[in-house]
């Protein structure tokens, strides 16, 4: 049988943000500063950081990544969550109802997030050529398997986005990547 | 087919330590207080806590397990090694040849620990009498399957460990209870 194969990559905690928000944080006209590029086209790590405040922890420079979005919104770690002192529900990016409170503070300004702190739920991005050719569907829920020395994991729950845009890629926080010993990045195989 | 059901719990990061540098953390003489009793019969968290210092940071108050052993052992999630700026090998506890140094501090001393820092390798305990029922033998390497809503996950690489002074359990770190979605405690599948 074929193998799926997909490369899995780990999304350190970030913050998205709105044009307007960006502003408040940074000042009247500021914009983002490119610094590196990310694997998926188009989104960048930013040279701009700000601090996220919980009820009991703040965690200090987290970088935004670019380009602005429509809604501003904070992906951390369920460990990331437990030292700010609330909860990240796990949720795919931009979909944030109901979600907790966070804020955020930069040098020029801070902004209260009534909403928008997730952890992000794990998600493989593929082009609509790498999707026909395993036979997935997006919106597909798969598994991925991960082999690594100590630590070999099967993640589930894995959710199969399709665009154009994107880039053959699977995305998993801080936590997954050393629950299954992964560093830096590795090979993936998705089991439908 | 009989399904091989385990209790899966958390360990949230612990220290071990001999008596000897319990007396220079707390003092000469010290005895550790249990607090609460664990799963494992005999196991216990104490009311005493250290310090755990790292090359670029301090993770204060982390609770001393005991009773004592004949080496002193601190166990770390992978995110908490990276924020004390070190690294944790995966490991089974008390094989610590060729881990890394790590400092310990008490209200009474403090103890540079030549090596120690492990992360936990994920494992079952199991009763002889469990273990015949399953099917499974002592250092076997079995998967654990876990089911969250919105994580669920395989875990590979689980060793089982086997004695008559044991209670039926997996454990697991921070972030592999993460990874998993798991809060508390979990019902695992152990696959042979």
């Amino acid at each position: 049988m074929e193998q799926k194969k997909v490369l899995v990559e780990v999304s350190a905690r970030h913050v998205h943000v709105t044009q307007e928000h960006l502003e408040i944080l940074f000042g009247k006209g500021h914009a983002l500063t490119p610094k590196k590029d990310l694997s998926q086209p188009g989104q960048f790590a930013s040279a701009e950081k700000v601090d996220v405040v919980g009820a009991r922890s703040t965690i200090k420079g987290v970088t935004i990544l670019g380009p602005c979005r429509n809604a501003s919104q904070v992906e951390v770690s369920l460990t990331d969550a437990r030292t700010l002192g609330t909860s990240a529900l796990i949720r795919e990016s931009g979909y944030i109802d109901g979600t907790e409170s966070v804020t955020l503070v930069g040098p020029e300004g801070e902004v209260v997030l009534e909403k928008g702190l997730i952890a992000a739920k794990r998600h493989v991005h593929l082009t609509p050529e790498a999707a026909a050719e395993y036979g997935v569907k997006n919106s597909q829920v798969v598994s991925v398997k991960v082999e690594t020395p100590d630590r070999s994991t099967v993640f589930g729950d894995v959710v199969i986005r399709i665009s154009e845009k994107f880039a053959p890629a699977m995305h998993i926080d801080t936590d997954e990547a050393n629950a299954a010993g992964i560093t830096g990045s590795a090979l993936g195989e998705i089991l439908v």
